[in-house]
């Protein structure tokens, strides 16, 4: 991102003056305003978000029903299409995609294992009912913990993180194999980039599908997956967690948290 | 493979005595005996070759109307599944295979840009209506050479040899490319693994799909890919070529060949 500009981000915001009868005084919209308190729009850039069901807060408009959970629903459902009985890993698995795909495949009918980085959050995804759940920064070796706990191989991976994690994963896939490609927060950040051992051999020899996407290219199929998402949560089947940081002057903390691995669920900025 | 073991193959056998009244006198098949000149079976790992029409040769069993045809048609149409107007390299055009994909793209109104390793294939795959072909041996810039070609980038990519040749193809892909990963063979004779930049992030920002397979995975839909190939054939619209090596005791220069590249078409050993 070049210097200068206004840092991307977001929002759920609420209409406080309008001439536009479509989007009425008291609306509740989706926008992507950036780091913003206050914006203007022509009404193009937004997105109404149509009343939730009693006791489900606005705020997941960010997060389970909004871009992750629809991220989580794609790649999960889509991509991987995990058979009942299936191994699935994810990686990330605390972050607000991650907790939903691991407790989607898990009601789906997978042995679900799930990596995340701090105990806090190995202990919330084993309450979500994952098979298994490792903090990634304590565990001594990865490749020999997933042949541990997936003997016969890994059917479908969600990847959050990419680099040497995924690279370790793949040599532990299964015949037949998909990975959905969601994120590569490892190395997001990195100046020169990361060397791996080439991959080609191990697809073919494995017969394995790897696809990367971006859940925004799919925005038609939105209404579907929040309206499931709806039932799975009144079902208590997907529970979400959210970690809010309050006020205007907090949003650059908690964007940084995004790369400690501060957060467990969504991250949130209340204004 | 281990030393002091038949060396692996394929080849078209006549059956000459028979105990199996399956297996007539006479019954052509395809077996996997390897490098021999006789074999004994029981019928289990023989499969029947078909009567092919007048003009059609026998050891089209071998290549077009056996597995690099199949390999052809799943890898192509199955998981490139290309649309008209698209653009789709093919690398290793010349071998089996890739010229099979390279037509087939073709008829099927795409652009097709082929690859291979001497003159005088890129000479056959212009006769053969490729629309571009290059000598990966003597081209300066491969990811120029794709930039000019390609400017809009490539939908598709039939990878039969990986390695640094396959990763710049990957960085010049469109958004949502696909890669059919069918073979390795640059790096096959690596002693240690080739390094390459992780590709997680590319898959990701132009959201590509890349799927290893192996055809033999999916021999029940043989039978239909052959009579696909036999029509196209006797249209017209799908040629062939074999390098045809004569004499039992040149296998090994012939098998050598794959690996220095002095095959145009399918390599066959006529006993």
């Amino acid at each position: 991102m070049p210097e200068g500009i206004t840092m991307i981000g977001e929002q759920i915001a609420r209409v406080i003056e309008s001439k536009n009868t479509e989007f009425p005084l008291g609306t509740n919209v989706l926008t992507h305003a950036g780091w913003v308190s206050h914006s203007v729009s022509d009404g193009k850039n937004l997105t109404k978000i149509p009343p939730y069901p009693k006791g489900v807060p606005l705020s997941l408009a960010l997060g389970t029903l909004g871009m992750p959970g629809m991220t989580a629903n794609y790649g999960l459902v889509d991509i991987c299409a995990p058979k009942v009985g299936e191994v699935v890993v994810v990686s990330g698995a605390a972050g607000a995609v991650g907790n939903a795909v691991g407790q989607i495949a898990k009601f789906k009918g997978c042995k679900v294992i799930g990596f995340a980085g701090s105990e806090e959050k190995v202990t919330w995804l084993k309450e979500l009912g994952f098979d298994e759940a490792f903090n990634y920064k304590t565990i001594k070796d990865l490749d020999a913990t997933l042949k541990s706990v997936a003997p016969n191989g890994i059917d479908c991976y969600f990847d959050n993180v990419g680099g040497e994690f995924s690279n370790t994963v793949l040599n532990n896939m299964a015949r037949l194999g998909r990975v959905a490609c969601c994120g590569a927060i490892s190395v997001y950040n990195d100046t020169k980039p990361l060397m791996l051992p080439a991959i080609h051999g191990t697809l073919i020899s494995k017969e394995i599908t790897m696809t990367g996407f971006r859940v925004v290219s799919y925005r038609d199929r939105y209404p579907e997956w929040i309206q499931r998402n709806i039932q799975w949560i009144n079902e208590g089947k997907l529970k979400y967690k959210e970690h809010v940081t309050k006020g205007f002057d907090n949003m650059f903390d908690a964007f940084m948290g995004l790369f400690s691995g501060a957060n467990t669920g969504k991250a949130v900025v209340e204004v």
